[in-house]
Parts: structure tokens; sequence; C-alpha cells
């Protein structure tokens, strides 16, 4: 269940694992959990793993690494995306004194070693520029992005947060293979905004964070959208004998851009659940039910 | 009195003669008034109608076959538009259960058949989607124009309401002759959200609906801007010799884009009116004192 | 300390001189002041000079061309940019009646004959339209900028306060070496909605208007925005040894695009201390330091 994610991207699974609640900022696992998340997203077939340099303040990666030393065979049955140009103001990180952005190209060389350590691997499938900054050098980045393909290290490049503007940009030095950004029934934003538009533009597949509204669509009683949309899914769950989550994953997996959502979750029954989102293929016009009820209006 | 639309467009009248309001959404006009409508526009030298599939209920396009039926040889002497992508909730479409968009290859096909049929002819000049749809597949919807081309059932194919980034997107798959936008001095957004600046770069003509602002010029006596618009139309009527109509639509033309004003018009008289605009040519400073008065500012 | 503003562009100067205030619309200078004022730019190494037509209610070009008449070897030291498009209501053009934009060709030639002849000079640097009209008509603008160029009279053009897509517009028939629009640490827009991409995409260098902030970073005591970045200020003042103006020149040299900002003074002391502000490097997180004291939040 891979797919091609540009005419010259990576192949990744349509589905991919995110890491970033695993460590400090989220349930703290520890690596026997972390090897059997691993392993459940493997069996359901999601073999692509979404990191960052700061998830977890700096210490997921590490934690991923641990699992991947301890079965060094694992490495070759998925791909790794991870990102980097964030800096944090942590313990981890003494010397930063405020929250900033760094795209220069030593600052990436440097991201890039540590993450390659910390994930015990010799080269990155992915790398993505986490956000965009008002400081971002096209050609520097340029420079960077060819000296870590020459020497293998990472295989492919993209970005995160961008806009079109910003993608046209730095797309005119460097091939850039996705666009990872926030979409859901509850952030339609990219549908409108131009964002998807360029993806398609482009021929490239974006990949979707918080594609269940950050868990907003259960948790939040009483916004009128979530109201509404909560009671569509009702309907359709029946319809479709699918859980809530499986239609909201349905309903991204209907736009023709192909978008890959990045599963939040710590628990290995709701990895096999997102899988078998991928068999639904929801109806046109129960899309635009869903659509019709977050907007709170139907289309013009 | 005929423009290229653009390098390899349609030739088209600089004015298009709307048929939405002919039937139940207006003046449910009979086969003999249409007729009458059709021979004025002509002798007008405005020899472009333009339909669409959900008109009058999914009932316009038939009322006009109905004349062409009676009178085959009309056919020859105009240009016929057409547009689909929109499902309306109808009689006429039980199966529709929400108003949604269908940009599919299936439906694009199923909606140019029946316009064909209805219009009573073997080909449409142009082929509008009627609105952007969140899920437009551009290489799908390439492939259906494709075919429609090669069958000789439409010869160009165009957008409607379309922002410059989705008009790229779809640009980039297939060649688009214009996008049809609302403009008029009471909605100028396409003069600054750059819609306009896409057709001029392009090289394509915009058609433009509601070009005399949905008649709130001649209704709404409270809002502001149509307040002083009236009263700087009311001081040029003098000096052009020429009515508020003519005066809104001589400063559409005056646009290097060369805007295509489609006339929501029943009434014959109107109808050679708007051809008669095409000969006054406004002085720079009158348009933008209409553009000042709409503003409520002078430029900056 | 000259810079390529393009590929195909003129040599600036890293810094330039704006005379807008030179005349009636601010310090009503001499031509001995005005003499002085040169002197001390070209002295500092700044020897690109920023005019438009309407400068000084249509006045500074003469005043500057009065000094370079009595010195005619001055010319080869320096670049003159003007500019043309705006019509104002003024005594000195008793035929406008309202203030308008004007980009045909007459108006563009009429102008750049004008600016000649006050200049002193048998040919202008850098041609910029000072605002986008509505109704510029890219190819008529062309066919002026190419009959200016082979005369000799022009010999680079460029935009001013240009939306992207309107430079895309006009850029595709005719090569634009330059946007000049508003950026300081208290104008940020064009970091975020796009301008700054597009020159970074098309490698020309953007020319900054009110670079300070329109001096509100030195007068406005209330603004909030104004009070943190005044703070921030303040202590960087010490690390750099600078000045407030210095620290805020700096902050845009920081931009990859190469900014280059217009001074506003009339004071030959503040000239040279801006100059000076190109020794300045600053590190990138005082940079943020900056922006985030702006934005009243930390980046995202």
């Amino acid at each position: 269940m891979k797919t091609k994610l540009s005419a010259n991207g990576p192949l990744l699974s349509k589905i991919a694992t995110g890491v970033w609640k695993w460590g400090e900022w989220g349930s703290n696992f520890s690596t026997t959990e972390i090897e059997k998340l691993i392993q459940a997203s493997l069996e359901a077939g999601i073999s692509t793993f979404d990191h960052a340099d700061i998830y977890g303040n700096y210490g997921c990666e590490a934690l991923f690494g641990e699992v991947l030393k301890a079965n060094p065979s694992l490495r070759n049955e998925m791909e790794i995306v991870t990102k980097c140009g964030i800096k944090l103001i942590s313990e981890n990180r003494p010397s930063h004194k405020i929250k900033s952005y760094d795209t220069s190209k030593e600052h990436i060389l440097f991201s890039v070693e540590n993450s390659l350590k910390n994930l015990a691997t010799d080269h990155i499938d992915l790398l993505l520029i986490h956000r965009p900054s008002p400081l971002m050098h096209p050609d520097e980045m340029a420079e960077a992005f060819t000296e870590l393909k020459d020497s293998g290290k990472v295989l492919h490049f993209g970005v995160s947060n961008f806009t079109p503007s910003q993608f046209d940009m730095l797309n005119s030095r460097v091939e850039l293979v996705t666009n990872q950004i926030e979409i859901s029934a509850l952030h339609r934003d990219p549908f409108l905004d131009g964002t998807l538009d360029k993806c398609l533009e482009k021929s490239i597949k974006p990949m979707a964070w918080s594609p269940l509204g950050s868990g907003r669509i259960f948790t939040d009683k009483e916004a009128e959208d979530v109201v509404r949309v909560r009671k569509v899914l009702t309907e359709l769950s029946e319809k479709y004998d699918a859980s809530f989550d499986q239609l909201l994953f349905a309903w991204l997996f209907k736009h023709p851009s192909q978008i890959i959502p990045i599963l939040g979750t710590g628990k290995t029954e709701r990895i096999q659940s997102a899988a078998d989102a991928l068999k639904i293929n929801m109806d046109q016009e129960d899309w635009f039910r869903i659509w019709e009820a977050a907007e709170g209006n139907e289309v013009p």
C-alpha cells in the first residue's frame, strides 16, 4: 500500500505514523512500548514514521533509535521522515535564548547529523523544513540539500507549513516532494487558500498533520461546527460501518491530491483501524455532507 | 464586433446575452418571447449566449433549444456557452440529496450530453466548470475535456468563479480560454485579488456576470457606495449622453483585459442599449471617478 | 559597496537616498543644502538617489537638477531612480481633476521627458511604475519601456507597491528588476504575504521605503508593538554599539533578498550613520527578538 510522493519522490505508505507524542510531550513510552507500536504499524502496512528533531523536547528520535539499534533489520522495513529548522528553548539546547527558526546551511547539516545519530541510521528518507522562516535563503538551503543528497545522508526534501508562494520560492531552487500541513474536516483552509491547488499543480502529495482536527471532534461538545459534523458522522457511521476516525480519514483520502494523514495515536488498535479506512470509498455526496456541516452552509 | 477569447480561443461577441432569468428562475418566457430576444440580440451584434445546465432549475437550455429546433439556421449565427459541475437539489434531479459539486469525468460527459440534447445542437462552443470544487481532479477533468474535444462535442473549455491558484492548477493540464467571474463597479475584488492580473498574464479575456452589480445600482437607495456612484453616474450621464447601464458597461470595457459582460436582461431595448455602450470611450479620469466613488476614497 | 539589483539589473548602492522630503512636502531645502546632502551621500558610498515625478508637488526633480546643472560631473558618480504613473491634483498640473493613475504609453513617455529635463540628465538609470493601476495594460507598458530603452533614455525598469500577482503579470511582458515596497520591523506584511518570496524566487532585490517605520519607532510612545521593539532595541543598542536606526537597517540587511533601504533623512550625519549600519552583522536570535517583539508573540 505504498505510494510515490511525487514523480521523483520516495515511496511512502498511504498513512504515516507520527511519533511526536511518544516521548516527553505525551505518553513517555518505554522502548518496549515503542517497539510494539512500530511493529503494529508495520503489520498494518504503515511503514512511514514521521519525526522531527524537536519532538519530545529533542528526545523522540533517540527513543526510536534505541529500538532500531536493538532491531537493526527493522530499518529496511520503514521510511523515516524527519524535520529541522525550529530552535526551541530547552535544557537540551542551552544555547537557545529564544524560540527561533534557523534554515542556514550550517544548522541544517548540524541537525541532520544529530538526527542520523539519534535514529541510529545512515540515511533519512525525507527531510522537511519544519516551518517557513522569514529569513529563508533558497540558494543556501539548496546548497545544504545538495550536499546531503550527494553524501547519501538524505534521499528527498520537502517542506512543512509552507504557503504556495513560499513553496514556489524554494522549489525554484530545489525539487520539493511534499508539503506537510494541517488538514482536516475541521481545518479546511488548505482547500481554499491555494495550498492544495499547488500540490495538485505540481503533482506532489501533501502530508496532513492533525487529520482528525487535534481530536476536537471527540472532545469539544459545544462548538457548533463540531456538533454539526458529529451529527453527520453518526449517520454515516452506520452506512459505512466505520468509526468517526475512519470516516474522517476516508474524507481526506477522497481528495485527488492523495493526502497522507499522519496518525497521532499511541494505541495499536487505532493504528490498524486507520489502515482499514483505506478501504472506504466515500460517496461524493457524503463528502459534501461533511463539508457542509463543517462550513455551516451549503456550497455556493 | 467579435473578439478572440484567447490565442487559441473561440470568437465571441464583445457582450454576451445571459439566459439564466428567462425560465423558472425569472420571467418564464414562452418560446415566442425567447425567439424575439434571440433575434434582438443577434441584430444588436450580440451573438454569444451564456447558459448553464442548472439555469431555470435545469430548464433554460431546453427552452432555448425549442427555438433552435424551430429555426435551425439560427445555430450558425451564434456561439453557445454552457456550464456544468453544480448539482442542485431539484425535482428534475431526484437523485440529488444535497447541493454539491461534481467534476468527475462521468458527470462532465453526462452533463454535456444533456446540454447537447436540450439545446438541440451537435456542439457547444465553450464549456465552463461552473464553480471550483474542493474535489477537482485536474487529470480526470483533462481526460473528459480531451474526449469531448476529440469528438467535436465541445470546442473550447474554461472556468467560472476560479481563484488564480485554481486557474493555474487546472490550466497546468488543459488550456483554459476564460474565467467567468463577478465584476462590476460595485464588485471590484477581481481588480485587486489577482484574478484580472491572471487573465492579463495569460492573455485570456474574462467574462463578467452581474456586470451592473445585480441591479443594486438601481434598487438600493441607501447603501453609501451606491449613493456615491449614482451621483457620479448622474453627472457622466449628461457628458456621454448615456444611461447608467451604458456607463457601467463602458467602465468595464475600459479594462485592458477586454471584459465581456453578460447581460441579465429580458428586454429587447436594453440589449440594443448595451451594444451601443461599446461606442463609448470613457476618459481615464472619469473611470477613476467611478472607482473613487465606489471605494469611498481616492486611490492611494 | 554597490550591488546588482538582478541578473540584468543596474548596479545600485546598498542603501539609497530618498529625496521626497527635500522639497515642498518637507524641508524646502535650498540648492546649496541639497548639494551638501548629495555630497554627504556620495561620500558615505550611497550613490543611488530615489526620486518620483510627483515628489515635492512635482518639484523635487527640478531642485535636484539645479545642483546637477551647476555640477555636471556629479551625474557620473550617481544612479538616478525615478517613478511615474500617479497623477496628483496640483496647481502644477492644472488639467488633473482627480487623483488617478496613468500607465498609458503616452503618459509614461511624457513623464520621462519631464523627469529628464527637470533632472538635467540624458538618462534615468531605473524607472519605476509608482503604484499598480487597476487599468494597467502590460503590452502597452512594455511598448513604452522598449521605446525608452532603445532610445537610451531609461536603462532599467521596475515597479513599486506591486503585489506578487501584479508583478508576475507585468513581468510576463517586460523584465522588471525590483519592487519598491514598504518594509520595516513595524511593517512586516511583505515577509508573510508573498512579496519577498517573489523577490527571492525571481532573484531581484527589493527596495524598502519607510525602512524605519515612518519614524513611528521614535515618535509613538504608546503603541504596544513600538514599546516592545524599543525595549529590545535599547538592549541591542549596547551589544552592537549602534543606534536604533542602525539596528533597524541591520535588521533589514539580514534578509536574504538583500533589501535596499531608502533613507528619508535630510541630515548629513544620519546618512553616514546609515552607511555604517552595513557593517553590523546581526545575530539570528537577535533578529528574531525584534520580530517577536514586533509581533507580540514568539514564532509558531
